[in-house]
């Protein structure tokens, strides 16, 4: 694990096992937000999205978030009305320890899908859980949220900004069912800068953008996914959105988005390799990001990683499935990391197998398609799919 | 395997060994047509469609086709011009053994891609095809267009007609790579009926729809699939489309047509569940089998098959990821062949552990989705996902 995560001003976390499931780890996690704090957030677009998202939607689009309350090991998906109610129950739980309203909470769920919420047991960990409240509690946060994951995922930055020191910190949880538009993903980050909501709104959909939306592990998007971005405005005054300042603050919170989202895929259930796809020149930029995905989630281009096998005639037909449109074959050039294995369409002259397989045996490298018809470029990062990947996934429920 | 294959007047058949890679086995298939012969196919929509395919496409549509020239062990797939000429040298070897020309042959390769066609261990091999051309040799036919497949797939049927007997008989190959849209698949049927080019060319579209555009193994679609129908028209008189008699040889064919593409599924790499998916009462049936598809291409879904673990919050999730509009998740019900599992989007209160993993147990089994919205109903096969496909698809190549 990286070094400790800073406090941010205006954050105070609190970690505790509340028994989920019968095992011995902090399981609940609760984040207590200063007032006068912007909260924004983007959510599942799975149709059969859970409880808690809907709950949480609905508070959010009322403003005013003071506490985020997060549990790991059930994720009261699928559950009907009696799963919004318990998502409600314990919002006015933690709504009561901290004299603050329902509605100012986010409900946020994570584990298996299908089970009704022990709730009580939530109600029950909530006074203990507030008296533990503290800043310096994110190391301790980030794990109290995993679920499949094998390692905490934390990111951080400082920045000096008019003479003040600026932190942000980030946690994520999430290792299977990773796909683009938030796959049983969870993700916090937090800045004590002052952000105005809307500038914070239009900056959370840009950071997922640019980051969780552009990972893949199975192709798979869950019900429950959440991403939060929290500006405290406990350091600072606001930070205007065509400023300098904003310019640096904005590039260093998608930094930590970034970095958040490529921890994900590298601990994706089974990975042993991390790989960033890479399609430039494309007539635009929707079509080099489904061809990126195309060949990042191809089951044999990604068993074929495993392998350490660059078996090019995978990306090939992975190139020509990505639906792009009267695509000249004869143009296209694929390269693993500075090797050209595919020149004109064919195997390029200058190949051998020894190199390809150097650049597929490395633990991270980058697969870079040029299809030389426009000038789009786009990337996504990827793993591949291993035994272990089947293991896990044919045995999470026993 | 089922029983022999009865020879199909007007159809000659020859398999042997080219020594297109280094094994001892039938790789190179011949089949010969009569005059007169109507023959139909539809190809990969792959951009990268293997030379073959561009061959046999330009050749088709001149029509008059008297011959197929299939390989197994390298599928002549992304290698540029020179791919394109050892695929049209290999049609004027057939040529001018047969005394035709080469635009009446279409050739067929499957295999590794992106490897060079040794062509002319095919050219060595054709006299010798060409002197074993027997109308009796479905059988190690169906053997020679084998790849990763582990065993034959067959099918036959044999109809009375106007006092005629008429036969259909068809083999097929395919085991990974299999998806909607003809991927890493050959199949060849064959009927002695007469019918005429245009009847056909229909015929053959609606028999793949049925069934060869309805199975996936992996999602991956290739480079090199096809599907040929041939009605040689060596018995009979020609069976107008609008007849009894036609649509009684219609609903033959096509079984045919579903009985290799479960076969494929069946023998669906690493496959041990056969699987059906069936989806009711959508709004459409673009609705229905895009649903249908999501669920049987989910990899946690299938390995929740594999697992024989009736996990139904990842049936919900594959559901909710359909893509359908406006999805009332509370009007859905999921059934496990006869039990329930989902009733009105929760778990039905009958449900119990015990009887769907009874269902989930058993080798063969429908998982079946009720949306309550409309009146389109589609389904699709498909199979489960295992450490052994990993292993083969990890290992193909070594």
């Amino acid at each position: 694990m990286a070094q400790p995560l800073p406090p941010v001003p205006g954050i105070r976390l609190s970690a505790v096992p509340a028994r989920i499931k019968d095992w011995q780890r902090d399981d609940l996690l609760l984040i207590e937000i200063a007032e006068g704090a912007s909260v924004s957030a983007t959510f599942t677009q799975n149709a059969f999205c859970a409880a808690p998202v809907l709950v949480a939607k609905a508070h959010i689009r009322q403003g005013d978030i003071r506490a985020l309350l997060i549990n790991a090991g059930n994720a009261n998906a699928a559950t009907g009305e009696r799963g919004l109610k318990t998502a409600q129950q314990s919002c006015e739980g933690v709504a009561e320890e901290l004299s603050i309203q329902a509605r100012q909470v986010l409900p946020f769920s994570t584990g298996v899908i299908g089970e009704h919420l022990p709730v009580q047991k939530i109600l029950d960990a909530l006074p203990g859980a507030v008296d533990n409240l503290q800043a310096d509690a994110w190391d301790t946060a980030a794990r109290a949220i995993m679920t499949t994951d094998t390692r905490p995922k934390t990111a951080s930055r400082t920045l000096d900004i008019a003479g003040e020191t600026i932190t942000i910190a980030g946690i994520a949880k999430g290792a299977g069912m990773i796909q683009p538009n938030m796959a049983t993903m969870l993700a916090y980050v937090a800045t004590d800068a002052r952000i105005a909501q809307p500038v914070l709104d239009n900056l959370v959909k840009e950071a997922v953008s640019a980051s969780f939306n552009r990972i893949s592990v199975d192709g798979d998007t869950s019900t429950n996914d959440a991403c939060v971005l929290i500006a405290s405005g406990a350091t600072g005054g606001a930070i205007a959105p065509d400023s300098e300042a904003y310019a640096q603050l904005k590039a260093a919170l998608i930094d930590v988005h970034i970095e958040l989202a490529q921890a994900i895929v590298k601990d994706g259930e089974g990975a042993t390799k991390f790989v960033t796809v890479q399609v430039n020149n494309a007539a635009s930029s929707e079509e080099a990001l489904r061809m990126a995905f195309e060949i990042g989630e191809s089951p044999l281009v990604k068993t074929a990683l495993y392998a350490s096998d660059p078996n090019w005639g995978r990306l090939v037909m992975a190139i020509g499935n990505a639906g792009a449109e009267n695509l000249d074959t004869s143009k296209i050039s694929v390269f693993l990391d500075e090797v050209q294995i595919v020149e004109a369409g064919g195997r390029a002259e200058s190949y051998t197998e020894e190199a390809g397989q150097k650049v597929f045996e490395q633990s991270a490298f980058t697969i870079t398609v040029d299809l030389q018809r426009g000038d789009a470029s786009e990337h996504i990062w990827t793993c591949d799919f291993s035994h272990e990947y089947v293991t896990i996934n044919a045995e999470y429920r026993t």
